[in-house]
């Protein structure tokens, strides 16, 4: 097991249209009693207040690709997010932060899901807990390239909060509510942990582990076709071999040629339109502890 | 009755993020022969091409209120938008334009919806046919303040097709299908009334009227309160008094204080946040034709 947990980084506006977390953090900064907790020392930022003011995800570039260490070691930083990455950076080091929680949303339907980059065990005996309080809860697994890391890479153990299906710029009372009582369920639990307690209760942990990205039917740049009707709005069921996958502007029907059946995520999410992802494909594993 | 109805604008891409538009229109100049009806000459085109490229609503000002006669005349222009708006009002002249049909998308759960902006009978007539042929069409009428003017406003004749739910920057295939086919019931209604049909058999029209526009709960600029969720994704639905409207960061409701049932629209739309509107109030009317 880790050592204690005792700083944390709770960060909302990452991306400046995903409100969830922007309005949590501001709940968060004028209500600091809500997340006080005796064992922690938490420390609660907007990552990108200029994007948030104008509503959009990023000014420049995206500022959740900026965090490769190689990046934030260059000298040479060109877009006004890879310089906020350095401060940001700097931010999460003076603070001697253990763990990072970035609240995301998404135009997918994802629930509430908790994603982890890496198999750690403490990630998975915390979400495992996690999801023993609330069983709707969804884990997800997703190793991101190095060249692109995310902010939540800069500690050893970190989450992303990616709740959905919410459109960019909105906010969903009922989805404010449910992420609002999943950090504190997250915070009591590492009070919890703090105090000793090793979630030793939970035994097994049922995770998606991203191993595809599917990318949108196109010619040269421009799309050709949209997602299937039937597959809108069905993160994590199960898509078997067949299945309609896109259908294309003149309404022909693209079905999934894959060999075994996969549970997609992510499906038609705004912000990956131009990163080239229609869905990611996850696996359904389940993880003893 | 109006005279012929010869040259149409179809017009996409108004706003930059609102996709069925953008995609309708670029399958009908990629497919020409699918809207060529023998009565009409149809004139399509995407308003704002850059706001398309950045996949955001506007550039600099929100292009659809910049069609005031006062703004278009207006020899010092000063925003991307003010600019444009002055072709695109020339392009519309030169078309000889009779008739605009402005496609829109909405992040509220507005279906299949035609705006018109006022009484004409000619309006009344054929939106009544169409809601013969489809009756989940709703209609709403909804009068801008003259100083910002629509597109559609540059013609005596003319509709906004404004349909959700459906998040900025996405396609949702189903609705893009939906509108399509609304948009060849339009075309082939037109052609019906210029072969001498003036849609006799329609003899009444439910119609919504906008009559009050809500702002959100403010301190200053800022919220501080998000859309009920026993409300979201109710546009359309009666809104009786005492039902909830609001509910505050702190979780406290607040309810509608009006005297009688009005039928909110435009309910958590993302673009109206800037513009201080949560939804707006319509009365339901009986039209008799």
């Amino acid at each position: 097991m880790v050592k204690k947990i005792r700083n944390i980084a709770l960060i909302g506006g990452t991306h400046g249209n995903e409100m969830t977390g922007v309005y949590l953090i501001k709940k968060f900064q004028k209500y600091p009693h809500l997340i006080e907790r005796s064992s922690l020392k938490i420390l609660t930022f907007l990552a990108n207040p200029r994007a948030i003011e104008a509503r959009q995800r990023y000014i420049e570039t995206d500022l959740n690709r900026c965090f490769s260490r190689e990046a934030l070691d260059e000298p040479e930083t060109f877009f006004y997010e890879q310089i906020l990455a350095k401060n940001i950076d700097q931010k999460i080091r003076d603070h001697q932060t253990d763990l990072i929680i970035d609240l995301h949303s998404t135009t997918s339907q994802m629930g509430l899901t908790i994603i982890i980059c890496d198999g750690h065990p403490f990630h998975f005996q915390l979400v495992a807990y996690l999801t023993s309080l609330n069983p709707n809860i969804k884990v997800l697994r997703y190793r991101y390239a190095q060249e692109n890391l995310l902010l939540r890479s800069l500690t050893e153990l970190g989450f992303a909060i990616e709740v959905g299906a919410v459109a960019q710029g909105v906010l969903d009372a009922a989805l404010f509510q449910q992420t609002e009582q999943l950090i504190y369920h997250l915070l009591d639990g590492l009070e919890k942990y703090n105090q000793g307690d090793d979630f030793n209760g939970c035994k097994s942990l049922t995770l998606y582990q991203v191993i595809e990205r599917i990318d949108y039917p196109r010619t040269g740049e421009d799309i050709t076709a949209m997602i299937h009707p039937d597959l809108q709005f069905k993160d994590y069921h199960p898509l078997h071999p067949g299945d309609p996958l896109f259908v294309t502007f003149e309404g022909e029907t693209i079905h999934y040629q894959g060999d075994c059946t996969v549970y997609p995520v992510f499906i038609n999410e705004a912000a990956y339109y131009e990163k080239g992802i229609a869905m990611c494909f996850t696996e359904k594993q389940e993880i003893i502890l």
